[in-house]
């Protein structure tokens, strides 16, 4: 029954950006090509006992690259996967390369993907007791970005070009943070539906905010039929007969199409539209067909294999889930409850402590509240600039987002036909007005923030040159 | 002879802030009174690898707080040393403190004074070869002062009082870091006589600066003198007998005045204005007497122990000076070089191989010079706000400080008649006009930086309050 509830936990995502496939070892996707890189990076940036290092992942195009007039960099900060699925679902990046005379360059998040180090070390490590899981944190990350597009500018010569951020999801706080923690390497960024302030909303905010979503953008039955399919799940998994009808019913898995829609909970609601909240098997057939649309945007699945981890996505390989479980367990904890009021799922508290125990069982590690808040302040980012929080209010994950404006170079864009991070997907016929203006003001602050840039190095140059 | 060397390295600093004894155990020192406490802070911040805790020291006054006006918190980042020196030597945080309505805060750098971990922590890490100073970091002690600083305020239920930063010297520079990389905890710091643009510039910039000091600071006779003095010690090194009366001469010492004079150059040099160049033994007499005024300017030394690494200042322990060396060997890196025409010293290169290869022999580790930059900026800190760099043209180390305003709120403060950190004492009768003047602005920039903090928090919590 678990795996229903991670179904659900992706259609929560709202349409997760790594929900398309994409081949391994495959440098060229068909649509967007691109060399495969590796940059060595100590596995402790942080201390001088630690000595080892190993490689991450890393993506270039330099198609339109205007080098030797200081082009600017994109840099997609890599989140929760492999960074093919970054590079493949970033259209934005590609479509405006080259007005800007742009490099691309996606990098992979440590310990996903190919970039995480190699058993060799493991074993070394585990050996001596030191669990190099440990090493996965935000910190660490971020300094693996750091490093790699300091040296990507080096190695090509280009000291004076700007790097401009992008990141969705996961992926956009680390953007910010990136943007807040090395604002000199990092010119500005577009953090889009980034969960920004993740532990410090309360635990019902998601839920919440995805029934509202659908109460307000699906037909009336939608909602209905949601919260009755609890109940027949729990009917249906009581016997054997009705396993059975579920597990072949829910194997069926033909292509729906090819994208996202632009408006994925109306394509959701749509296949629920003509269903009979009584009628238990309608319902749970036409939840599938509707879940389908998330989990398999690409068209290419064939059938959903239930006993594997992986599953609800070939981007996730089962190491990816097992690393963002222990990030989720470590620093980027998401308390999660449900009333069953303002949300559609059955009642269910947050126990931290319960939750710790699990986390403490499964990877010895106790769960640090307070950590991220720490480092990156919070809901306190008032001294940070150049970065754009964009948000899509069909994505349920807005109401984790900054939605007003901070500053003058801390701003807020609301997309209100937007789902996850459509703002950096390639544009699109069928695009709503909301993104387009998105995306036009997201292409202002970019041309501000290079034009800032190449301003503030004539200042520190001159302060520098008193001497 | 290098004994010789390592006093001329301190008259070098300009008179260290490390200048004054302190009696230890002594949680009053007649002039100022504090309570001592100890903060449990992780051997690693960055990384779920290592679980070792270990404590640091910090001193509090909290007298003239006002805290249920969520009056501030002035806090003072430690640097190389025992917390007490920065405490007894820093007289401006407590000359303004009642005015401000504040609490003061001496937070001890990890792996100084009292805050290295115990000797049962590094023994078991010395026995899974894992060398423990390798957490003696920069970044590592920004994050203890970050979270001693949070806790501090959680534990007084004063999240609403801003915390303003303090440091002198390399003080400064943690001040100037904390501001930039923890803007949510410190809302502003003085950052004073901070050799901030270390590894940034030339080789030279120290000794040409030094001897550019001398000759515009002292009398004529005073840089013919120290230039002398080197042919003369070589000369008197040669013989047993010139040895032995070194050794005699060297060891008198006897006290000469309680506080370090306002204009440390003009005092030194006014102990070579007499002095025959061409009489040996009267130069390195006069040498040592006009060293003295640096070396014992609180008067109770008796005599120095040459044979002791420590003996420059008590309030450098043996650990201290194997701390600052390891730091130096790690991340901060200072080269150093003389071409003998713009500074009173021989000719000597900069090797960084050699040095590269002193630090691996001594403490197994290979210096960095990449990496301060990276994580902090180097030149670049245009991103960064609210923070004062003072400098004083007295003090040698003015030529590797922020010299130029670089924003509104990057403010550069030159003191004319100022040397290592004058504006962070005591106010004395015999200030400079531009110490005063220097006290004043910071003094108004600290007031606006609180009033600034207060009306962020709204701010945040209005766009936050929009969920």
């Amino acid at each position: 029954m678990e795996k229903f509830y991670l179904l659900v936990a992706l259609l929560a995502l709202g349409g997760s950006c790594l929900g398309d496939e994409v081949n391994e070892n495959d440098t060229d996707s068909g649509v967007y090509s691109y060399t495969t890189n590796f940059f060595t990076v100590p596995l402790d940036h942080f201390s001088f006992a630690r000595r080892e290092t190993f490689k991450i992942r890393y993506l270039v195009n330099d198609t339109y690259w205007d080098k030797k007039n200081n082009g600017p960099i994109f840099l997609y900060t890599g989140n929760e996967g492999s960074v093919e699925a970054f590079a493949e679902n970033t259209g934005f990046m590609w479509d405006i390369a080259e007005e800007f005379g742009a490099a691309l360059v996606f990098a992979e998040h440590r310990f996903y993907g190919q970039s995480s180090p190699p058993d060799t070390l493991k074993y070394k490590l585990e050996n001596s007791k030191i669990r190099i899981m440990g090493y996965l944190t935000v910190t660490q990350t971020l300094a693996d970005f750091a490093k790699l597009i300091t040296a990507f500018k080096e190695e090509n010569g280009a000291e004076n070009s700007p790097v401009i951020a992008f990141g969705g999801s996961y992926g956009g706080v680390l953007t910010a943070w990136l943007r807040m923690k090395y604002p000199h390497v990092v010119a500005g960024g577009i953090a889009s539906s980034a969960p920004f302030y993740l532990g410090n909303v309360p635990c019902e905010t998601y839920d919440a905010s995805l029934a509202s979503i659908f109460g307000q953008n699906g037909n009336g039955n939608c909602v209905n039929v949601i919260r009755k399919s609890w109940s027949y799940l729990n009917h249906l998994g009581k016997t054997s007969k009705g396993r059975k009808w579920l597990t072949k019913a829910w194997r069926m898995c033909d292509p729906i199409e090819k994208d996202l829609p632009a408006n994925p909970v109306k394509a959701f609601c749509s296949e629920l539209q003509d269903t009979d909240p009584t009628n238990e098997k309608q319902v749970m057939r036409d939840m599938f067909q509707a879940i389908n649309i998330y989990m398999n945007n690409s068209g290419y699945a064939t059938c959903f294999d239930y006993s594997d981890d992986s599953m609800y996505s070939t981007s996730y390989s089962s190491n990816d889930d097992t690393a963002f479980n222990y990030q989720s367990c470590t620093e980027l904890i998401d308390p999660e409850c449900d009333d069953g009021v303002h949300d559609f799922f059955e009642p269910q508290t947050w126990d931290f402590a319960e939750f710790a125990q699990q986390c403490y069982d499964t990877y010895h590690v106790k769960p640090d509240a307070s950590r991220v808040n720490l480092f990156f302040g919070g809901k306190d980012i008032i001294a940070a600039s150049n970065i754009v929080f964009s948000n899509g209010l069909l994505d349920p994950w807005y109401a984790y987002g900054v939605l007003g404006n901070l500053s003058d170079s801390l701003i807020a864009v609301i997309i209100r036909e937007g789902a996850h991070h459509l703002d950096l997907r390639a544009a699109n016929e069928a695009d709503p007005p909301s993104v387009v203006t998105a995306r036009n003001l997201e292409k202002t602050m970019i041309k501000q923030w290079i034009s800032q840039y190449h301003e503030n190095q004539v200042k520190i140059q001159n302060v520098f040159a008193q001497f």
